[in-house]
C-alpha cells in the first residue's frame, strides 16, 4: 500500500480583498489548501461537501493532482462562501460575511476506500465531526488537529475528548494560550503535553512557528523553530495555515517515519508550503510548486538561520 | 591597544512590577545594561550621568568587571529614575512615570583616554547628543546606533543625520515602519538601505530579531535571523534591548571582524544576552553569565532551529 493522507475540512469560495488585489469567487476551504500542498508530496484523499456551483476547473486540479475525490460531496446548494478584507498590516482582517450554505449539514461520511488511510488530518470542523470521522478509520497511524478560538469557547469537552485521540495538534499561540489558561508558551507546552498529547505545533504566523514534544530525561518540552521567510509581497494570506499543515502532512506521509526528528523537516517544508501560499490568491502559487521551488525554500530557510 | 566599546547611554534607578515581583530602586538604564553584558566579551568604557544617589555597590561592580567609568559623571542631585508595570502578558507595560532629573542636563563629554575607542554604542538618547558624541571621536571603526519612537516623531531630521555617519542601527519592527514607512519589512530594509546604512537590526522581542544588508548581486537584503529562546520565568523584561546590544557589541569588539557573517555569530550572543536578561531583575541574571552559560546557551539556540 503506498502512503496516503486524508484530510476533512472545509471547502469554499471566498471574496478577498487585500492590500495587493481582490478576488471574487476565490476557490479556498481548509481541505481545498492542505490538498493542494500535500499533493506536491503524497496521495491525498478529501472529504468535504460543496454545492453544484464549486468550479470544474478545480475538480479537475485535483485529478490532475492524484486528489482522490471519492469523500467529496457534490449537493444541491451553494458552496460554503467567505468574505473578508485585510487590513495594510495584512496580520489583520476583517470578516465581511459567513454564510455556511450546504456546509450547514455536513456530516462527513469516510467512503470504505478511504477507511485503511494511514495518515489522516483533522481540519478545523466542529470537534464532534471529527470524533465521527476518527470512528469510522480502521487503522490510523499518525493523526494531526486543526482547531479555532471557536470551539475552544463553545466546545471545550469535545475538543479536549478529540485531542485525547490524535498524535499532533495545530494551533496558533493564542489559541495556546485559551486552551491552557496559560500566556507563557513553555507553561501552555508543558500543560498540553502533561495531559497526554504527544506532539504540539504552535503557529506565529510570519513569527514562524515551533514544533514540541516532551523530552524524554527532563519531561520538559523539547522545542524546535522555523521562521518564516520575509515575503516582499504577501498577496493574500488566507489559508496559509492550511497550506502549512499540508506540506507538514504531506512530508511526514511521503516519508514515512514518525518522530520528533523527521517532523523537524516537516515543519520545514510546512513553512515553504504557508509562505508560497500568501505569495498569490487562493492556490495560485501552491500548484506552481515543484521540486526546484520546494529545493530553495529548504535552501533559503537553513541559510536564513545559519551562522 | 586592546579593542573596546565605548556606550553613552542613560543611568538609572527603576521602580519595576511584573508578574513575577517587584523591585524598588533597580539599578537600569540603557548604558547600564549594554555595559554589564558586553562586559561579558570585552572592555567596555561607559559615558552617562547619576547623581549622588547612585549606588556604590554597582559602581563597584562596574570595576570588577573592568568597565571603565571615567566618563561616568557623578553630579549633585538625583538619578533619572523610571517606574514601569508589565501586564499579564510581559509584552506590554505602562510607564507610571519618568523623572529625568540629572539626565535632563545631560551633555556627553568623551574624556581623552576615550577618543580613540574603535566600537562605538550610541544608546538610545536624544540625536543632537549622539551627533555631540561622534564629533569628540578620532577613530571609531564600527558604530551601532539605538533609537526610539520619540525621537522618530519629534528629532526625525537629526536622527536622519546621524544616522548618515553610522554602521549599524538597531530598532525594533515598529520603529523600522515608523521611519520608513513601510508596513513590510523588506521594503523598508530595502529603503533604509538605499539611503545608505550598510547594516539593520530589526529587534523583534520574543520573537527573535533579523540582521540585514545589502546583497552585493542582488541589491536586495539579505537577511539572517536569530529566534529567542523562550523563557518559562520572564521574570523582568527592562533592559533586554541594550543587554541584546551589548552582547552584539561585546562580540563584535573581541572578535575585531567587521563583516556580515560575523556579525550573524554576534546576532547569536545578543539574543543570549537579551534573553538572559529577562530571567532576573535589574543585571542580576547578565552579571552571573559566564563561558558556560554562554556556551550552553549557543547550543541551545542552535538545537532550536537545525534538523
Amino acid at each position: 500500500m503506498n502512503n496516503s493522507v486524508l484530510v476533512v475540512g472545509s471547502v469554499a469560495l471566498d471574496d478577498v480583498e487585500t492590500p495587493f488585489g481582490k478576488r471574487n469567487d476565490s476557490v479556498g476551504g481548509s481541505a481545498v489548501f492542505f490538498s493542494i500542498a500535500a499533493s506536491n508530496y503524497t496521495k491525498v484523499k478529501i472529504v468535504g461537501i460543496a454545492g453544484k456551483d464549486f468550479p470544474q476547473s478545480t475538480l479537475d486540479k485535483f485529478q490532475e493532482r492524484d486528489i482522490d475525490i471519492e469523500g467529496l460531496e457534490l449537493v444541491d446548494g451553494k458552496t460554503f462562501r467567505w468574505g473578508g478584507k485585510y487590513h495594510d498590516d495584512i496580520n489583520n482582517r476583517d470578516t465581511l460575511y459567513t454564510d455556511l450554505n450546504v456546509f450547514a449539514d455536513f456530516k462527513p461520511q469516510i467512503p470504505d476506500s478511504y477507511k485503511d488511510t494511514p495518515y489522516i488530518f483533522l481540519g478545523n470542523i466542529q470537534p464532534t465531526l471529527q470524533l465521527d470521522v476518527l470512528r469510522q478509520l480502521t487503522s490510523p497511524k499518525f493523526i494531526a488537529l486543526d482547531t479555532m478560538n471557536l470551539w475552544i469557547n463553545i466546545a471545550l469537552d469535545d475538543l479536549k475528548e478529540v485531542i485525547k485521540k490524535i498524535d499532533l495538534l495545530i494551533i496558533n499561540d493564542q489559541e495556546l494560550n485559551m486552551l491552557t489558561g496559560e500566556l507563557n508558551l513553555l507553561k501552555g507546552l508543558q500543560k498540553i503535553h502533561d495531559d497526554g498529547l504527544k506532539y504540539v505545533i504552535v503557529k506565529k504566523g510570519e513569527h514562524g512557528a515551533y514544533l514540541s514534544h516532551l523530552d524524554e530525561n527532563s519531561h520538559h518540552p523539547e522545542l524546535f523553530f522555523v521562521p518564516a521567510n520575509p515575503v516582499l509581497e504577501p498577496t493574500d494570506p488566507t489559508g496559509a495555515g492550511d497550506s502549512f499543515a499540508g506540506g507538514f502532512m504531506g512530508y511526514m506521509t511521503k516519508s514515512g517515519e514518525i518522530s520528533f526528528e523527521n517532523m523537524k523537516k516537516a515543519l520545514v517544508h510546512a513553512a515553504i508550503m504557508g509562505g508560497l501560499c500568501v505569495q498569490g490568491f487562493s492556490y495560485d502559487s501552491l500548484e506552481n510548486a515543484n521540486d526546484e521551488i520546494i529545493e530553495k525554500g529548504l535552501e533559503s530557510l537553513k541559510k536564513l538561520v545559519t551562522t
